[in-house]
């Protein structure tokens, strides 16, 4: 704070101001050769449903922030708004999209497909059109007010049309994922898979589950996403702005999904989804199949040295983190911890005889409760 | 940035989380008795005019700034995203109202009365109904599609209707100011005072001018303020999220109107401007007329001691600024500075005989080039 | 840091600049009246023994940071930097003491005697002289060169000579108090009470414990604290510079001792600490015995309102700390929670026919595993 | 400051704590092919002079802060803790030298040379032994206590031995710069060049001039080094901890020398000193020769795209910044302004026809009032 005041008085004396440029802060992450590792969101609101921002602060937003990809997911059967504002499934993608060419960041168009559990929130994304999602008979449910809340218990469960959705969701080549399964309103016996999440993950109709939402993560839901091969997602679920949203949720930074891309373009995305190359950033850890974060951590990890060798024959090695991904390694041996802050390094030793060491990235899960092991060359 | 990394991974392997509770960041400022200091911002913007954001989050990021009031000033001739939202010149007051009664933010209904130079851009606040302020004729001159900047130039000067929207504005008894005067697309050739400005004035139709606008002041309007016994503004014209706002405008702060209250209410706060008891606080300079600004710098600045007296009978005191309001004072005489930062003190000394000191409040302007003096108790 | 670069080019071609003034940031602490709330920290080192800075840093650290008081307290039989600085028992006090008294920081003499488990490390505080605390048999054991670590180990138990030197540190009316009790090294089949201890205590000769010490806390030695009517102790046992102990430390603020004080003098100090007034602040952390900590909390928080009644009645109130303490609590009937931040406020309800409300203060223990229980005013 | 309470009381409850690893901050800056491009700050005082740290200290700053390379550089005329400390002039160095050999941290053997003006200070590094640049004579002098001020105008211009204390370190292999050459208490005049210094630049014993130090740098001292090929020096010239010297200095950074040396040693960074292959970091500024600072922007931006082109071929750029120096370009033709701080990047576009742009790099400077201008490619 003290800083901020550090303007001379000379300064504070001159009137008038050039107003400045929209910096995007670049978030460094390793990259998996042949893969590109990219940045996204695809979970995100605007006021076209029951979001507080005009669509294109969803992309001013991403992008100042260094990510490279958002979908933006308005409700579809949920328009708190539309007193003021006219029910238009696309309108959101419409006005995102034109921005997002003009910075770089990749929009995608999507929807939320919003039902009771189960199957609870689905996102459809990569469809065509949102409209032809949006069914009839839940629209004419909610033609009257409901309070937030309210409607999630209002629907009959024996006569969900959801299977309508997602049928057209699919019919347009959209990729559909499981919103949020641990979500109290929605999980208050606890999280878990039912029949009807089964039946259509086997029917290729569920292919992600969010394993991070908001300030929360699932466990449970990362081993679904092992078990069936699904990707896993890691979503911010936004609907204030980025500030307001980071303060309630007292987190530094919204969850994100790493995609591993053959190139960065929606295309490169989908192909990636498609093929459950996804991890998961969710504050200081990261959640993906061992074949994924073994590569990462080992982009991430530079292992330099020896710089210094003792009376003993102890070498002194440096071991640096060039990313922004936090890894906390543990020597499996020892138990000695190496806090692979973002941009920054640590010294470590190897005595004479040592050529590899073992670490656990005790951060880094491979999954719900086990951490990678990496091995680093000390020679 | 390493801090937010020592969270142990115990607690990165809990599932799950409370959602945080929103929070308001109390800004400290020294009263003047009988007068309550309050901060305010008259000018800001949503998605029911060019702004970015609903009405609410006008309410909640300047409820958790420490903000005690806000106008919400729409322009009621330029609704870019109208082919989405329909024209509702009230709707931004009547959705952000109860917002800010629920989080005792006061709410101002006000809306930006838009022309060319002169007299340029105007705000009308503690209105009734803006819709009887926007004129119909303008309203089909912008009727078509525009470009933001060039609708600036397309009226024509000569059969502007600004009188009848302000004679309105003021019928229903608001409080009409100038907006941004030194604003460079319609001060291309410098700013200036225009013959329809003083006669507005003359007239009380325009009772105040922003000084403090976004990045920008305006020394000329300062001193027009002191001149013509207008209240000083200092706004933020916020469109965008405060977060992208600031980070465009490389600002820590957005500016404020610091508004002397006989109470914290709506009616406490019109008084006090149609009595122009008001100063500006932008970025680290507090500018207002000397009879406001000295009570606030005696009430914020607080000399104790002497704690210590040397061998030669010099005597150290503290001097601590309690506030949030920075404070750099110089030694009239010797040309000490005591850099009075928020919330911090220093040590400063006085010799044998000195009874009290004179400085120089450095970021006080109590004119465009005029700095506050005070003189200090070292008793 | 985007931040940092916002001065004007014109600013940086500015040749010179003033070299600013050192800034105490002061730390808002509510007062229990009669006593005034003191900021302290009775565990520092410097060169004289094994710390690595001069004295004058400890003072100008603390002072900088809000302290009202530290003690000097270098070991008196472990100097590791003897080579280059010959031995001096006074000198880190003598050296300190006139920059405390010209920055108004009250600086208390003190020194850790340092013994193998039991009785491990004591520091005597208010005492008049140490090199007559340091017994000459210990003097001789460190004559030739200890690596730190190994000394801990190569005292004779059976013969140790600590009782005389505490003897002469209650001889010089000094407060001694037990270090670290659960410090890995001299705690290594866990932390417990030796009948050492009971018997110092007993004498009077072991006043306070260390409930908090750098980076760790002692459950066990708080209860230790309140079943022997002993002085709490939060210290930073700080050797490095503040910057490189925080860093290393991973925290944000390094522990401190409150101390309720008749008044902010070396006297008041010492009569509270006999008192056994003081509490500890250990990160996010409040320590102390329920008579003190709850007028501490009270004194913190106030209630405002109601400044809204909804149509049923419901009453909406402000929740304000004041303080740079942070105060995080739970209605003991709704599970709500409160978080008050330093400097925040948040707002809360209470439905209409509530006159008071009951909260736990999560982050205020009076036990080492019982939460504060306050009761707020809502009417 | 809300972030640090982001600890859930799951947390707080937890007893102990593993104490952190020390960590370094990387700063990533752009190498110039083959040279590399290192960080150092080549004049620090420790507790053997007037330094109010021991010599480690210096080096774990350094070392945490990212830089290269550090000298000690003691004053060897000036002891004001020689009361405490024995005067020994190689011991700060023999001390920090084995902390830095087991960081990865180069520690330079240096000495400050301390006459009045002219020549005023003088540091020499690289040098075999400080003692015996020590003129006895000098010595004598100073066995009486003086004040830090009196003692430099105690010295009987006519008779200074200086010249005996130069040609020893020039005899040593020492490096020899000119300090502060506008220090205020030295240059009350204002700054300027005596014949004296252009003797010693002549006769290769001044090689370097500090233009920058601590908080002030001197455009003059710039243009003296382009016009006798000297070395830029950018130096801290830190006395007390880190932390407090960017506190008292209001800055965020401490100045900087950039070498581009061949190899990461002391024999490269020796031969880049010698080749006057250096430049200054210095708050947001990069002060240096064209030749030096061309390839060094050059290596820092990276202009990619376009990613987007509009109806009227207008195309889309990314710039990005992936170093930690900042960079502010401005369009030569256009004025448009790219802010490029560390580790960042803007968009920008270029009309149909444009294959290149020329900008000012404002922050760099290649003269007193001369920015550097650069070319990048947009095809």
């Amino acid at each position: 704070m003290m800083r901020f005041l550090s303007l001379s008085v000379a300064v504070l004396l001159l009137a008038g101001s050039a107003r400045g440029q929209f910096v995007r802060t670049e978030v460094t992450l390793p990259d998996i050769p042949p893969y590109k590792t990219l940045m996204c969101d695809f979970h995100t609101h605007t006021v076209f449903s029951d979001g507080n921002v005009w669509p294109t602060v969803r992309v001013d937003e991403a992008w100042s922030q260094g990510y490279d990809a958002i979908a933006v997911t308005d409700h579809i059967e949920y328009q708190p708004h539309r007193e003021y504002i006219p029910i238009q499934y696309n309108a959101s993608y419409e006005i995102a999209r034109p921005r997002g060419e003009r910075e770089g960041l990749i929009v995608i168009r999507g929807c939320e497909v919003t039902r009771v559990m189960p199957p609870g929130h689905l996102n459809a994304i990569f469809i065509e059109d949102a409209s032809l999602i949006q069914t009839k008979r839940i629209g004419e449910m909610f033609a009257h007010d409901h309070r937030r809340g309210d409607y999630l218990d209002s629907i009959d469960h024996h006569h969900q049309d959801y299977l309508l959705a997602l049928e057209e969701a699919v019919r347009q080549h959209g990729f559909v994922f499981w919103n949020h399964p641990g979500w109290a309103p929605q999980a208050k016996d606890g999280i878990k898979l039912w029949d009807v999440h089964r039946e259509l993950i086997a029917k290729g109709w569920i292919r992600g589950i969010e394993v991070a939402n908001h300030a929360e993560w699932y466990p449970e839901a990362f081993q679904w996403c092992l078990d069936y091969h699904l990707a896993l997602l890691g979503n911010s679920d936004v609907h204030e702005t980025e500030q307001i949203y980071e303060r309630k949720a007292r987190i530094a930074r919204r969850p994100a999904t790493l995609v591993f891309a053959r190139e960065r373009s929606e295309a490169g995305i989908r192909e990636a989804l498609d093929s459950a190359r996804t991890a998961v950033w969710f504050n200081d850890m990261v959640l993906g199949p061992e074949k994924l974060l073994r590569p990462l951590a080992a982009a991430a990890i530079a292992v330099t040295g020896p710089f210094f060798v003792d009376g003993e024959g102890t070498r002194y090695y440096s071991v640096r983190n060039a990313t922004d991904l936090p890894l906390t390694l543990t020597d499996t041996a020892s138990g000695e911890q190496l806090d692979l802050l973002p941009r920054s390094s640590v010294v470590t030793k190897a005595a004479k005889e040592v050529k590899a060491r073992s670490f656990s990235v005790k951060n880094f899960l491979v999954g719900p409760s086990d951490t990678l092991a990496v091995r680093l060359p000390f020679d």
